[in-house]
């Protein structure tokens, strides 16, 4: 192996027996004869050249590649967000990689730190909860950052999100319209910033139809389908009037839906089900369930072009002042909420 | 900015104020109080310090990342198989890389070839089809790589595969077991590799229990939960007599059940259903799906370890020879895939 420093074009020639041109071409990614680029890409590799990413990085110019970093990659929600993404990113030349952080906090500050390494050139997020430590870290970015989710008013960076206040609002009101008077309430924690802003339109909906809070309606679990199994069975166990089950994702729907089927109550006629983020999961359960699209595919179209955005900006001069979105949310009515059959039932009685 | 060449410790340590053992404590990784952290943070990006990953890996280190490419982010066999890998490569140390490839080749080729980038120690690739060029690019890899799925005996690279022809048999088996005769097929494209090994699995088990194969009963579609829907509503407007509805993977069973419910057709008692891959739509469904668990999260467990063996490798004279192993299935059977009631229905009659 040449030892006499950094592999050129001419040692990867040398080596490879072709043509600077050759290697030039291949090593530019314009290709060339198929036993030509292997034996370019061989010797390259053999003299460890560095092309591509870390090279131009290395040189300002840009790694063609940004990131996308999701709390949960089993959480359907963001299948959609992530197709957006990459759909937008890839039509502007970029290749998109992933992060799956668990909603693990140090896992978030590493994936925002690590744009130093100037891997990527840019970084959309969605983190659970924001504390002092991500908001230093937005601060200190060392490439254009977008959040999507809720930032305080002062944060440094562009952000858009779901206004999940309004959605389980709008789910409550419609378990109210339909007839439904026990409207059970099943969230994820209540101390993440989609637990909270569910909680708070759950709450603000009864009070506007004047309906009571009642504090046994309300079960405080995980995120998953075994969570809302485990949860709906406690909740019929200590109160069989529930009449309908608002959940904070299709998930818990999923498995608020299982334990009704297994109690024998049907859906919609005995108790109504709604989810939330409308995934590809509200159209493969059974009945259809009713869910409130919070726009996952809007907002990463937006985080996408927030992004892209100030990637182009770095060429210029001017700073277009910090951007923030919020996307509406929307009512998907399917079979799982029809209205109370209490009229046939006692017909047929 | 300082313009008199890269950053150094010592210029970094001047910028923000502190020691060059604080500088040189916080850049190694080894923290330090927060406020020294964030201003030799920041003086690291101004100045344009490129630390971590890409210099570590120009310095022939590692950057301690390591890729997974899947094909399709959307489909849950890969929640298990990321779970896995990124469970064990972060025990290592390792960040994990996701890549969702769409299954388009090209998009394969250009993960394989960006292993040259150095920005990755290595991959763990799950491609749909192998083209000559995949094979080509596994061999002039510039990282170690691991194929989850099927190579050609000769190939030059590890990997770890389902036997899903197994797995197929398995499935046909059991349905014939419990008395159905009628059994129908609902496949992804037959010309990718789980398609193919799918549709010689339904046709071995057809023939080993002395059914002939119907090829009215075969449908091939593609391996969403909407093309489950229209392949199983068309198979019983052409077929009424179906007792069975065997489906390539878990989405499409979802949307079979999907079908069978909006026909008033009971599962299983007028028509079982069986998936593949046994994902947590399986647990999700109503009837619970019983589904062929083709390991995903132990073939994501292998390559892991397999990628890992030979990173360790590298620094050694030795090298192991190729390795393949094949992950045995294993049928879960749930409430989906019942008896036959038609003795019992008699009885009602």
């Amino acid at each position: 192996m040449t030892t006499g420093g950094a592999p050129t074009v001419e040692t990867i020639a040398e080596r490879a027996g072709v043509s600077i041109a050759s290697v030039s071409r291949v090593l530019n990614g314009h290709g060339g004869r198929p036993d030509t680029v292997t034996r370019v890409e061989r010797a390259a590799a053999e003299l460890g050249y560095v092309p591509n990413a870390v090279a131009r990085s290395l040189k300002g110019g840009r790694s063609m590649q940004l990131t996308f970093a999701m709390q949960d990659i089993g959480n359907p929600v963001y299948v959609s967000m992530v197709r957006e993404i990459q759909a937008i990113t890839k039509a502007h030349g970029y290749r998109l990689l992933l992060h799956s952080t668990d909603a693990v906090v140090e896992d978030e500050l590493a994936v925002l730190r690590s744009l130093a390494d100037r891997t990527s050139d840019g970084l959309v997020i969605c983190p659970l909860r924001i504390t002092p430590e991500h908001l230093e870290a937005l601060r200190t970015a060392a490439q254009p950052v977008v959040v999507i989710g809720s930032l305080p008013e002062d944060a440094p960076v562009d952000s858009v999100r779901a206004d999940s206040v309004t959605g389980a609002e709008k789910a409550v009101r419609h378990l109210v319209e339909t007839g439904r008077r026990r409207i059970a309430f099943v969230n994820g924690p209540a101390d993440t910033v989609p637990g909270h802003n569910r909680q708070r339109g759950y709450r603000r909906a009864l009070a506007d139809c004047g309906l009571g809070l009642d504090p046994s309606l309300v079960a405080t679990t995980d995120f998953t389908i075994e969570a809302g199994v485990r949860a709906v069975h406690e909740l019929l166990e200590a109160d069989p009037s529930v009449d309908a089950v608002f959940c904070a994702n299709d998930q818990l729907a999923l498995g608020a839906a299982q334990a009704l089927h297994t109690r024998g109550r049907r859906i919609p006629e005995d108790v109504a089900v709604v989810g939330m983020d409308d995934t590809s999961l509200a159209r493969a359960s059974w009945p259809l369930l009713t869910s409130v699209d919070l726009g996952s595919a809007e907002r990463g179209r937006i985080a996408a072009e927030m992004l892209l955005a100030r990637i182009t900006e770095r060429d210029s001069s001017s700073r277009a002042p910090v951007r923030s979105e919020t996307v509406t949310p929307r009512l998907v009515v399917r079979a799982s909420s029809g209205p109370v059959r209490r009229g046939a039932e006692e017909e047929t009685r």
